[in-house]
Formats: C-alpha cells, structure tokens, sequence
C-alpha cells in the first residue's frame, strides 16, 4: 500500500507507547482506530475523537494499515491470529518488542495470509514521539517501508535497516544492551565511590562527562576489530588492564563486582588464551557468533 | 613542604606514563632527577637535560619532592623499602596505580618513616600529560596537596578529594570500572549487529551519539539511588525491561550474552528479592556495600 498524509490508521495496544503513537497520528490529522485489550485505556484517545471499537476485528478492518503495539511476540499472535485473515492485502507495522527471531517469524506469519510486514524497534520514550528526537528503526521489503512512511514519519526520525525483518530488533537490541550494560558500569562506580560517603548524584556528575567524553573511543576500537590486528599500537595490553585492582578494590570496600567481573572473566579468557599482551578490543572474540570459546 | 614554579623533583619509574610526567617537569623547567630500575628508559630524558643516576639512593635524595610511578603497589615498596629512611621531611606523590587499602598502607609506611605521602590517580593516556585534559585525582593531608601543587599542576587538572588516602583511587577505579563496563557492553552490541553483517565501525557509528546522548540519564538513577525510593514513577519495571529479549536475541544470533548476562542476573536477583516492580536503578541494592544479598 501508499499511504498519504491523510491515510487511516489503526493501532493495537495502549500501553503508554502506543498511546503516544496514536497520539501523534490523531495530532497529524490521521483518522484514527485505536483497540486495547482493557478497553479503558482508549477512553482519552476516543475523547480526542478516535474510534475505538471493543472488537478487534473490527478495527484491523477499519484501515488497510495496522500498527502493532502490544507486550511481547506471544501477545501479538493471541491478539491476532484469530483476524490476520481478514487482513489481506493491508499492512502490519509490528512495533511490539522482539527478538530478531521473532520478528522473522511474524513475517513469514503475515505472508501466509498475504499481509505486508513490516517490523520496527523504538529508541525513544512515550513523550519523545512525535520529535525527531524519537528514533525508530524499521527492517522488512523496502516498497513497504517506503509505502507506509509518510505515516511513520509522523513519530519521529525513520531508519530503514534492510529486508530481513530481524534486523531491525537486533541493531536495537545492540544498542540497549550497550547502555543498559553501561548503566550497570555507572551503578557500580557508584557503589564503590558510595561506599566512602560520596552521594551518587556527586558521582553521577563525574561520570556523565567522563564517560560521554569516553564513547569517542568507540570508534578505535571498532576499528581494531574490523581490521582483525588487536596488537596494534597505542593500547594498554589485557595483561596489565586485567582490571584486577577494580575488582579487589571493589571486593575490599564491600562492594559486589557484579558487571566488571564479568567483563574481567572476559579478559582472563582471553588472557588464558594466550592474548595478554593484545588489547582490549580482543574481548570482542569470547563474544562475536561462531568464537571459539563460546561463554 | 612548599614548592615554587622551580622546585626540583624526583621521578621514580620510567615507563610511558613516569616519562610523560618527568617530560613535562623538564618543559616547565624543573631541575628533575630520573631513576628507572632498567636505566636505558632514562637516556631521551637525560639527554634534555634530566639528572639520571643509576641508584636510586642518589635520586630520592636529590630533591625532597619525589613522585612515583611505578608498576603497581608491590614494586613501590621493592624500590623505596631499602632509602625510605633517607627520605625523612620529605615528601612521596605515589601515582602508582594501587587499590584504596593499598593506598592506605603506603600513607602509614611513609608516616612511620616522617615522609609526607600524597596519593594520587592519572586519569589521563601519557599524551594528555601537560594539557589541562589530563584529570589527575589526589587525596591525603590537605596542607601537602596544597605544598606541592605547583609542580601537581603542570600535569593537567588537578583534584583533591579528601583526607583519607584512599580516596583517589577509589573514585578512579569507580569512574574506570564504568568506562570498562561501557565498552564492554559496546563490543557486546558490536558482536550482536556483526552477526547481521554490520561492520564494527558502522556499529559505533550509532552507538557512539546514542550512549554519550544517555550518559544524560545516569543524574536520574543518581537521585533515585539517594532518595531510597525505587518505586519513584516515570520508570521501567524491572519485570518489563528483565533484559530477556537483549540475552535471547545474543544466544539466538550465536553471541555469547557476557556482560549483559551479568547485568540481567542482577535484575533477577531483585525480581526474585519482590522488587520487580520497582525501576533499574534497584540493582544498586546488590552492588553497593553491606548489600543484604552479596553476589
């Protein structure tokens, strides 16, 4: 399908995500359906004047483009299966959170009853959609992105990743288990400073700058692991970054270690390997598809 | 004592990081004696200009500042237990990296032999040594950080952080067990999106703005952690965001789960403690010190 700037939409599931996408999309001037298993979340939405049927079928047949938004793969087939049928010939945009598997799997899922899919992973909070701020990555047939996309620009800044539907969910996935790893890292700075009386807050103003100012550093190591050399010159070797002292530091002030001895375990495999003079970059190896020492 | 702009110094331990320090002295003009227990590291410095004796008896008695930087915590006594005794009245900047309670130790050796002692933490690479990016941390007596501060201060941006000697060490072990962790879960995020075939360096690309961007957050988890209350509103449940889908998604892409398995072992740890309605910043409760449950 081709939508336009006017095209009706409906939207599966009020949680606080998809109220704010159908938010946006009543806001734009879309005619809007909006379906929540509780009907009770779609009172606001209908106040501001989108239909709000109580039957699912209903609404996945009021517009041919249906947004998904629902708690998790499982969900999406409990609400669905019973009316992908009726949906032949229209779009599903999934924007519920899965795995890439998943989102293969409710690919080939639509295509059997004809049903364009397209699978999108939000990088945004509920009150960033509708800025540009919200990022949201999209994988699945290019025409069916580039079909619905006047739509899907109306949430925030569109990302196209390629056809295969899983991609989308796993470069999201990377992301968030980058900052939810970091954040652990900062959670656990902060119990080591914590544990001689400085607040968190004190420290979080240390690490914001030190450790926003550190992600430039990416990118050396990022290059490090494309070029495959991780004895290149200019790093620290694991042998003396064997982040020891962290983790007796740690352990000496009554702190549990937790995220960085799990990064240090990553080293030592390394290390035992026979890689110690290598540099950090080299972690990447217990980690990538198909290591050889899988951890 | 009190140094000026011209104050003689001593720095003990020549590898990349000693020799940036003793480099800069030499720029800023102080008369600098140099020892390193292989003295080939001391001939670029001796030949600009630096004293160079071969014992170390003769250099810490050249100067009554003497600044080490050397392996680690064992080698500074290996060096200094045999002319501690000659030292008396002087003072000792140890920016050897050590832990806090290792810190601790050195400032009670050098005390019982009438050795002022300052601790110090480099948290800067050897080319940064001399530029005000160079952050270095210093803690013990206030009167000495304040008596040798001219010479501290042609390293970079000097900081005191308190009395107790270990202090310095703590927040930079703190802020680096953040930094590590960080690019651990990178190289993570960089092995899940390689299993697609996106390049590292592609990779970096989106995460390097999108964690600097959310470094922003860590002055929110900072004031839930001080306040107590991890039931604030405007947070994710850990039951909702149980990093199930990021472990699910690495196993399923051939990545092994590393450091984001151990964060997620935290949450589930609090899940299984009744708090998984409470928001991510609960996983303080099983780092910080004293924690009920230790992991």
């Amino acid at each position: 399908m081709t939508t336009t700037e006017s095209t009706g939409v409906t939207v599966l599931g009020l949680g606080a995500m998809g109220s704010a996408l159908a938010s946006a999309l009543l806001d734009a001037g879309h005619a809007t359906t909006v379906w929540n298993r509780t009907p009770a979340r779609a009172a606001d939405l209908a106040a501001r004047g989108a239909a709000a049927p109580s039957d699912i079928a209903e609404a996945v047949t009021a517009h041919p483009l249906v947004i998904a938004c629902l708690l998790d793969h499982a969900s999406v087939h409990q609400s669905l299966d019973a009316v992908i049928g009726t949906m032949r010939g229209g779009t599903l945009v999934n924007l519920t959170t899965t795995t890439p598997n998943e989102a293969r799997e409710l690919a080939a899922w639509a295509a059997e009853h004809g049903v364009d899919y397209l699978d999108g992973a939000i990088m945004a909070t509920p009150p960033m959609i509708g800025t540009t701020e919200a990022s949201i990555l999209y994988s699945g047939p290019r025409e069916v992105f580039d079909g619905v996309r006047p739509v899907l620009d109306r949430w925030g800044t569109s990302t196209y990743d390629g056809a295969d539907p899983g991609l989308a969910s796993l470069f999201d996935l990377a992301l968030l288990s980058g900052m939810y790893t970091m954040f652990a890292g900062f959670l656990h700075g902060a119990a080591m400073a914590g544990s001689a009386g400085m607040t968190a807050t004190e420290f979080a103003a240390r690490a914001t700058p030190f450790l926003s100012a550190m992600t430039a550093g990416f990118a050396h190591d990022a290059a490090v692991v494309d070029g495959g050399d991780y004895t290149v010159p200019g790093q620290q070797s694991l042998d003396f970054s064997d982040l020891s002292h962290i983790v007796r530091a740690s352990e000496e002030q009554g702190v549990a270690p937790g995220p960085v001895a799990a990064v240090q375990e990553l080293i030592s495999g390394q290390i035992a390997q026979g890689y110690g003079a290598e540099g950090f970059a080299r972690i990447y190896e217990s980690l990538r598809a198909d290591a050889e020492v899988a951890r």
